[in-house]
């Protein structure tokens, strides 16, 4: 009996694999580095070897496994199971969802990777209270699924729900899409370490400067490590929620969900992110304690998100 | 046998009013200064006013009126007929439905403004073609109304939809609701002038001066005329046209419309404001030519789809 979904989550850095009972619980999960740049030939390749990995780990037969649900990052148009564009990808109009089912075997669902996360999340996640809700993942770059009325609202032919490219800042810091001042280019993890390291040469005795010294990275997480004690760490981590706060706020203005959920990398700061931006949108959102409030809350189900989501996109 | 349906749309400038028969044809249409800040006793009692002028000039008995569709500024609950917050008007958490009702007798529904007039594009309009649209009117304010999947989509209580206060340049000018920014404080029609005036103070040897001069107001239509011949009035355009673009760009990317409308004040400029603006879209999209284009076009109701589109909240 088929009983066993596999999920792919293919982001900028990472494609994850995952396989869960019908149910949502995951099972086993495993990752591989994404192979940017070298053509698509090379993801399918990757993503077969992962589910091989998957199935050889749980010992899983093939004949019980009910389909493959991949999360691709950029466009993705899911009635066609094509990835559109996907800028860090380095692809575009690709029959992603055919080409692993010819390499596979397996039949295959594909839709925009935060698409997924989201409902992973609203199925079997901190979503599961709402009808309307918006999941914005902050890693590599910053995406959104949108469920409204209790489906997944992904705009004509999949290619809405861009969140990370609206702007905020006309003119400002370059974004991957060719557009400058999008929000993705100030609250993604990858700006936040970005603007850091472009902050600290401009500052000689910030403490930043030991965790070079110690042969660490600058990580989002040594960022509000050490914003505690460190004047331009906190400058840098004030700017990081003001910027995201007025994006969320924008949101909620557009779309005035019940909750706002903050997942991908960046939500492993917790309470530490979450809380100002929760007060962050209390005090800015349109028309304030007359209209509805909208709950901020961190994502539940973690690095696990995009893999469960992904396979979700086989359970009804 | 009840047959008309009387629509009101109650704007920052004027209350208009109008009576339409079931078929969407406009019969006769009113209008008076909307009484700003003066509490919402004058509004009902000049929306009491336009009612019993439509009544006397068409000669339509009062039993033959299916009810009243009232478009009102700001956020407005519909459930509960209630407006909780208009800035432009000076009103919140005022039961206007039902205070209509009372005073005229008729049944009352209430909507926002901009998603009555969207209802209207779409019913009878330029948007007949489409089940998803984008509706933004540019008039004192800037408003919105979205359809997705053939139904009005107004967030949470109705308080979503609010795209005139999606930021576009955040800590700029600054915006009725509080906020610094906003698209409506670069693209309404008010922002326009205001903008025009400021930058006239800064250069004294612009035409502009010679409209005053010939006690004539500035007005959008005089700026746009201006300039095909004056350097100042051009780049005013050229400006507003890239915000406005900007902003409806960021509206591609969430949503991914079939179509964008402009209607509102603005609109009367035509192609000279719709053309550039359809450029400006296509060249600026994330994904461009990978993703569905979105079209752009003129709404074809013009100044009385706020009142067809009021009225059109009993129309099913």
């Amino acid at each position: 009996m088929k009983n066993y979904v596999i999920g792919i989550d293919i982001g900028g850095t990472y494609i994850k694999s995952g396989i869960i009972k019908y149910d949502g619980t995951l099972l086993a999960t495993d990752k591989m580095a994404t192979p940017v740049d070298n053509g698509v030939g090379e993801v399918v390749h990757t993503i077969s070897c992962l589910i091989d990995s998957l199935i050889k780990q749980t010992g899983i037969k093939r004949k019980e496994v009910i389909g493959v649900g991949i999360g691709s990052a950029g466009a993705v148009d899911r009635v066609r199971g094509e990835v559109c564009f996907a800028a860090n990808l380095g692809i575009q109009k690709v029959p992603l969802a055919d080409l692993v089912e010819e390499k596979t075997g397996f039949r295959v669902k594909i839709a925009n990777d935060a698409n997924c996360a989201c409902v992973g999340e609203w199925k079997f996640g901190n979503g599961k209270a709402y009808s309307d809700l918006i999941l914005v993942t902050l890693g590599t770059g910053v995406g959104g699924g949108i469920i409204i009325g209790n489906r997944l609202f992904e705009g004509n032919c999949g290619a809405g729900g861009e969140i990370g490219h609206m702007l905020l800042n006309k003119g400002g810091r370059q974004c991957s899409c060719g557009r400058k001042g999008c929000l993705e280019a100030y609250a993604s993890a990858t700006a936040l370490v970005q603007i850091t390291l472009e902050e600290m040469k401009k500052d000689k005795f910030t403490k930043l400067w030991n965790v070079l010294d110690d042969s660490k990275m600058i990580t989002p997480q040594v960022i509000f490590e050490m914003a505690k004690t460190d004047k331009l760490a906190k400058k840098i981590v004030d700017d990081y929620i003001h910027n995201l706060g007025e994006g969320l706020v924008d949101l909620c203005n557009i779309f005035r969900p019940q909750a706002i959920i903050i997942g991908g990398g960046m939500s492993a700061q917790g309470e530490n992110l979450i809380a100002p931006l929760r007060d962050y949108i209390a005090n800015h959102i349109f028309a304030k304690e007359t209209t509805p409030p909208v709950d901020v809350l961190q994502a539940k189900l973690g690095n696990d998100a995009g893999v469960i989501g992904a396979a979700s996109l086989f359970v009804s």
